[in-house]
């Protein structure tokens, strides 16, 4: 068994309830069962993790979690204390925990405030935002290409800090296609196109250009994106339309973006991304309570692959990308 | 140079004028050459597939093509005069050429009954659908897997011919995520999500369980759908959600499914592809003149394959599954 | 599990008592069962092969096999002697078994003559010979591409069956590069060399020149010439030193040789044959007793490879190569 | 074009006449031709290696060179005297030139003294050993896991150097497997089995049981090791037969071996060798002048492999292995 790390890993909270957000995703009879999931950390969880051989769990809120919450001042309010709950909780093991801090993006100032706090002074890895952000009504949706966060973004690059963007699904409102096949929701479909689409926004921004050490994670193999990027640039190359990006996005994809295996233990799609991205981009995940965590580990321990090139992916790119020593260095600091 | 047969090769006409529909993918510079190469079949084209090593090309009208016409009798009027164009363009040279059906699916029952004409009368090897109809307005838009094409795909079963899903554009009314970046458009990207996501309707309709033997052809090796139809089937099994579909969805893509290298031509998503499909179930395609028919033929002859396997792809499978021969000499006899 | 069929499947015998060569490959405590192991046909084996989801076994001598008996009055008599036993064996499980006949290849015209009855009075699907023949004595070693052949191979051709190329080890005498290093002998390195430089011989002897629809198997995933032919072709076109063949010596891999997966239980060599020789030359093999006919079955079972092409290796290419059907029915008559 | 270090690149000399030795591996109108690039380092050789984007060549004897001399003293002479020439050679253009030692292994004792001389005197990067050398008279083969080679290996991992195991041709006396088939001799096939089989040797003596750093070139990607090692390891868990290694030959082929892709310019080949080994332990190599340096090049730039790893075997994983910053540092100050 391959000793690895695991960052898109899911928590709720009762106080505030945000764990209710969940049951949509799961029959009535399963939602108990993954309710009490979502809101134990180093109970059964720890003993999965032990059981999967998983020595760290990088811990996130669950999805859409702060970004589907319209009024910023909730939103805000929210996500602090949410943090703190979460920072609580990996304090209680921090040989085993770290996580990625929830921002209400609804208040570019005050996430970035918020990250900044989460970084230095609960000692986060960086953060983990769910996609579009709803901003005042639900239907006012804004992605994180738009202009209001250039200073979020410079403070991300600044604490030099990763940030996940986690897939959400996009509102039924603009979304015909999926109308009467609501099975397309969710993992099975949506996800993937929502968070790899944001991701081509992020890379058509100029971000990468602006800040070209920040580093953006995806899930899910790459939510669809190294299959394609060669159609992209392709097409980007003989009709740009006026984009901002300066250079292909494959080379964004190969600079800027690493990828986790949560939810996708596929081994061809791995082998794609391995030939598309390189090793050295590719981190375990598993995507706990949504996926099984013994699943991914079976999967992961199994694959016929180089050992190097499995330990790297294992827990050797999780740790550079982030900086888990340093951090749970600053982070005693801090609570000291 | 491995003797090629490609299938997803466009063409346009003035006569009635839907060459101006492909306008707006060129720059006003691009555009007067492109549009001549839409309008010729016999001359310059044929030159091209001769150094391109493409003994046939199945021709089909340039998209969103009919599709976008709103008015169900102007588009079925459209469509009838615009297929017997083609048979008449393929019937100058019918050891180079063949064609797709253009079909104003507007009408179910004209489409129909235009299917059988274009089948039976014309010799067409089946038929090209750009997507989703606009039926009466720019806004009501219709998928394949609506119940009133029910008869339709009953014909295509009888008539024992595929039918090639080709992409188009989702309406910007619609795609709010697109906003800002208009080179999302198109090839780009949301030519493949668009056209993935309506493969995915008819998987979960339950259609291919009503006729197993349909066969659907995706471009652009496969719209994404290889790399990703595990996760969709892994999710599924838990969050059927009322599906209609009877078997997991990678029982479709490989039974009912193939897919061609038009667009797409980039060997790592091709190997991704024989993994997921299989090699008999990959067919050569350009997609002139929106690609270049030449880069085309020269990143295929060179690919590192076994030549059985590249033998298929370059022709073998695309002689199955179009029954090439069986077509010809059915046309043959009909204008007999 | 998917339904297999296998066809490099040992058997020993005491009557002549050729399992006594099987001895030198265990350790004192492991023979007794693996002895017993080879010596059972219809009994722990046919409940190995209904664990194992192997539907069909081919039958064959182990090796060396009559391959080493000096004398060839005594292969002669030998190898009609066990065949006649392989052939009782089956007629008891008909529809559980197939075998190859054992040819004393000591005396080329005994050897046609016997495999002449075995394919058509004894209802066998082809030969399997074990590397080449000690003649006369130990150190007189003579390989398939000698002249010597031409009726045998012609005889062959003209049968339309297959011949497997069973490994043997080299002889010490003239292997100095084994010296102090045993473990080098066997299926650990020496087998594979020696049965690929065989078969390149039989490549630059023009063999399959003169009989181009000739197939040969070789196990183990090809015994390394997958992964090599391109640079024995690269080599050959600048310095060919009179060589027979007429051409590249891949033309030959792709359409004269089919490989088995017999002991060779590892997915990226896998992948790298279907790469260079695709999914319809490859099929499914274990290499029992020697290697555990459950691990090559958990194995194949769980490879993520798309079912149509699993389907091939596990049982359709061996039908085929085989034409089982044919020769049950044909062995059926001649029983009669 | 990706900027590149080669690291197989063969010189001759007439002072002493060891260029002769190349002859018999061309035809006699090529020789000619061959002979004066192999003698040409610092004319021809670099404009090639302008045009294939070689920055740098790590420049070594032609094979089987110092190996091949029988007597003890002459090949202690002429490594001697050949380092001293290819030292001369590279401090032409040290910024573009870098050379392995040639050894006279027939004297233990000797050859670790002008290994040393070599590596901190000469600035040289490592030794280049032509496989098995014949001691004092033709017949007498040496491997390198002789127990007289204790202390050259020791001093190798004192020196932290690289050895490239380069092939040569087996004694056709001891090679009957290749007779009346010449054309198997060389990098057809015999020199990929001899050089296979003398790293399997070192492998199984436990050398990087004793040196764990050590570090072994194998060119022509890893000379049919890496597609094999598992069923080699497969093997030797069953029957280890006394073998003094202590862990998986898998686990030195993925620590102590680096394999370059001199004359294997095959993509299927590579990727095998990518989910084996790691992008990290393979390094582009041409082979010049036996190999053409430009169809290496061309080959090489035209991958569809990711840039990161693309740039690592172009040229990043060589200055790593070699150390080369740190190696013409030394050179300049042996030389200053
Ligand atoms: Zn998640
Ligand atoms: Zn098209
Ligand atoms: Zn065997
Ligand atoms: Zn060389």
């Amino acid at each position: 068994m391959i000793n690895k790390i695991a960052l898109e890993e899911h928590f709720g909270a009762t106080e505030p309830n945000i764990v209710a957000q969940s049951e949509e995703h799961f029959t009535p009879q399963a939602w108990p069962r993954h309710r009490d999931m979502l809101l134990d950390i180093t109970d059964r969880r720890l003993a999965l993790m032990d059981e999967a051989g998983i020595e760290i769990a990088v811990l996130s809120l669950l999805s859409p979690g702060i970004q589907s919450l319209h009024d910023p001042a909730q939103a805000t309010d929210w996500a602090y204390r949410l943090n703190d709950h979460a920072a609580e909780q990996v304090a209680q093991r921090p040989d085993r925990f770290g996580s990625f801090a929830a921002l209400a993006l609804q208040d570019p100032d005050a996430a970035t405030t918020e990250l900044r706090r989460a970084v230095t002074e609960l000692g986060m890895v960086g953060a983990l935002v769910n996609g579009f952000s709803q901003v005042g009504d639900a239907d006012t949706i804004v992605y994180l290409d738009d202009p209001r966060y250039a200073d979020f973004w410079a403070t991300v690059a600044e604490l030099d800090v990763p940030v996940y963007l986690h897939p959400r699904d996009p509102l039924p409102s603009t979304s015909p296609q999926y109308d009467g096949h609501p099975w397309l929701y969710g993992s099975a479909w949506a996800f993937s196109v929502e968070t790899a689409t944001h991701m081509l926004r992020l890379m058509g921004s100029g971000l990468f250009d602006r800040h070209p050490g920040l580093q953006v994670i995806l899930g899910h193999l790459g939510e669809l994106l190294p299959f394609n990027i060669w159609r992209t640039d392709h097409r980007l190359k003989v009709a740009p339309r006026g984009i901002a990006a300066q250079r292909p996005f494959g080379d964004y994809l190969r600079n800027n973006v690493v990828v986790t295996t949560s939810g996708n233990f596929r081994t061809p799609a791995l082998l794609n991304v391995i030939a598309e991205m390189g090793a050295d981009r590719i981190l375990f995940s598993a995507d706990y309570p949504f996926e099984d965590m013994l699943e991914a580990a079976a999967w992961f321990d199994a694959l016929e692959l180089n050992e190097p090139d499995l330990r790297k992916i294992a827990s050797e790119n999780a740790r550079r990308v982030l900086r888990l020593g340093d951090r749970q260095s600053a982070a005693s600091s801090a609570r000291a």
